[in-house]
């Protein structure tokens, strides 16, 4: 606390992001990061870029990564955005699409940054509260609202709603934006942009910081009506006139061009979430269905926050969420299978060690 | 404009950066971009984390920049902020220290980004007149206020204010924050970085996007009281968990601690300044006093609007502000000899050839 300090700053509740340790020798299923490194051809167009061309400013508008995400999408590039990852074209989309007199909705139980967004921006909101089972539920969202915001699959439940889901949020709010972020859509669930032409309402949300391994390079994109891109324009140009540097706008492109990595990539990692889900079963756990690159689960007799614990007191972490309904949860991120295979092993062994 | 627009972004007004020109061939002295390459060390820090450690978040602290930047500033690591280029750092402190009852102050021709930002966060301001030698007096700020920012040397102008004219403005406003905005300190004007230690008022903003030749990597810093950089903290964990990419914290940090390239470098370009300002004085030019890596000069039978579009026609890009006071100018940034030999070699001819 400062007297130096505008009004709104005392009241902010950052988020707090997974840890990031400094310590080598740990298996991190915490951030729901690749366990794979990213396309060989992001490293060479960024080795590439690394050169004396870095004197100079980046194109503000990233033409070139936007066209190659609208190439890749099959949509114009006027409906397209990029940031700095995800996160910074949540920002812009909570500043410039989804504060209204009405507030703005989301599941009670989702990415924990929405309602910090909110705090920010000071944009009324309401939670939803998921279903018995964990899942949105269309109808529920049937209310007077500013604003939706959905994450799908959602976080960290892993659960996916269907296109004709989304369809039926679409059309029940014709005059509200509807912003859908896909950040982990890739690894199982069907994305929303296929909408995109159809309903001038819908904006959706992707990342390279999941299913392209590019965390550390920080690129998001959103697709939608160019009038809600030009929104998200208006916004980024009244913050930072160049978002993207030189280096993950080219690393960036070569990533959304290399198909064949990609398919792979996310192929591999669903695959191990299967194998993960039947060990994670077979040790009494209960798992939800994910469509997502982690999962979210409990132990019907331990206890969420000290199974966590004992994980990282066996150099494995996991994510613990301290919030009413989850708690008793664990959110794992899919590993390699070695990972992930040292993960159910000390699970085991701290599973029989509470027994005796 | 859309329904589906939150109500401020209709009022908002985008700051518009120079060119960034697609073509090639042109003399680029229009964005105050360094006329050589960064570090080689940077750059090789860059090819480095170009690996497939790029599958994993930054460290949300950027600590090991930090670190370095703190060595160079000889100030602690609680005193310096991070963001993705000087512009984000800017933003989070007009919305997390300059926001108050009272408004802000800074001068009516100065970096066009600050009007815009107040737009963009809802910050009453005031501008307060240069005089009419285009300078800066610590007295005319003598009035009630909520904050105060100031570019020093100030753009376009380049002109420098002293550290005694900056403390002088520190002591009259003990209560209220003072940001002094160095993006072009290192070309001949004092950082009032010596200052922070002395005043929790105090908040000093730097750019590597000028005499560290990066301004494609985006990276800026604020060194300041830690309780003054905790708000920006709290800002930026409200925005985005990890601003800077792997990519650009090994760069910047690698930037930071080559010495003997910033000191070489910024060297050759003041000198290059004063045969440049020779030149332009040669051919009847009035060029403001320049502790920048730009001029702002104007020639007395000359519009400043004409004669840039004539120089873009013969491919050297020069920038001028359709601005009160200062449409009569051009700022011109210091490029290599040989640019700046072009530079004056096609004014000339421009010059001798509307006298005709």
């Amino acid at each position: 606390m400062s007297r130096f300090w505008s009004a709104a700053t005392h009241e902010l509740v950052p988020y707090v992001p997974g840890e990031q340790p400094k310590l080598a020798g740990l298996i991190k299923l915490n951030t729901n990061e690749c366990p794979y490194g990213p396309s060989p051809r992001a490293l060479q167009a960024i080795r590439e870029a690394a050169s004396d061309t870095l004197r100079l400013y980046p194109d503000p508008e990233s033409t070139a990564l936007r066209d190659a995400i609208a190439r890749h999408h099959r949509v114009e590039r006027s409906q397209v955005f990029v940031g700095n990852g995800s996160d910074e074209v949540l920002a812009h989309a909570f500043q410039g699409l989804l504060k209204h007199d009405a507030p703005l909705l989301f599941p009670d139980i989702t990415y924990s940054f929405y309602p910090v967004y909110c705090g920010l921006y000071g944009i009324a909101f309401e939670t939803v509260a998921l279903d018995d089972d964990f899942r949105v539920r269309p109808e529920d969202y049937r209310r007077p609202c500013g604003a939706i915001i959905i994450a799908n699959p959602n976080a960290p439940t892993g659960i996916a709603l269907s296109l004709g889901e989304i369809e039926t949020i679409l059309r029940d709010h014709p005059d509200q934006p509807v912003v859908i972020d896909e950040a982990y859509v890739d690894f199982g669930a069907d994305s929303a942009v296929s909408l995109v032409g159809r309903y001038p309402n819908l904006l959706v949300v992707h990342t390279l910081s999941k299913s392209r391994a590019l965390a550390g390079l920080r690129v998001g994109y959103a697709v939608g009506d160019a009038a809600l891109i030009e929104a998200l324009v208006r916004v980024k140009d009244s913050f930072n006139s160049y978002p993207l540097d030189r280096l993950a706008e080219a690393g960036a492109s070569a990533s959304i061009e290399d198909d064949s990595w990609f398919h792979e990539t996310t192929a591999r990692i669903i695959r191990s979430r299967e194998t993960l889900v039947d060990g994670l079963e077979r040790l009494g756990f209960l798992v939800l269905p994910s469509a997502a690159n982690f999962v979210l689960a409990r132990h019907p007799d331990r206890d969420g926050a000290s199974l966590q614990r004992r994980l990282r007191e066996n150099n494995v972490l996991v994510r613990h969420f301290n919030t009413p309904r989850i708690a008793d949860h664990l959110r794992i991120t899919i590993g390699t299978d070695a990972e992930c295979d040292t993960l159910l092993e000390r699970l085991g062994t701290i599973l029989r060690a509470n027994r005796d």
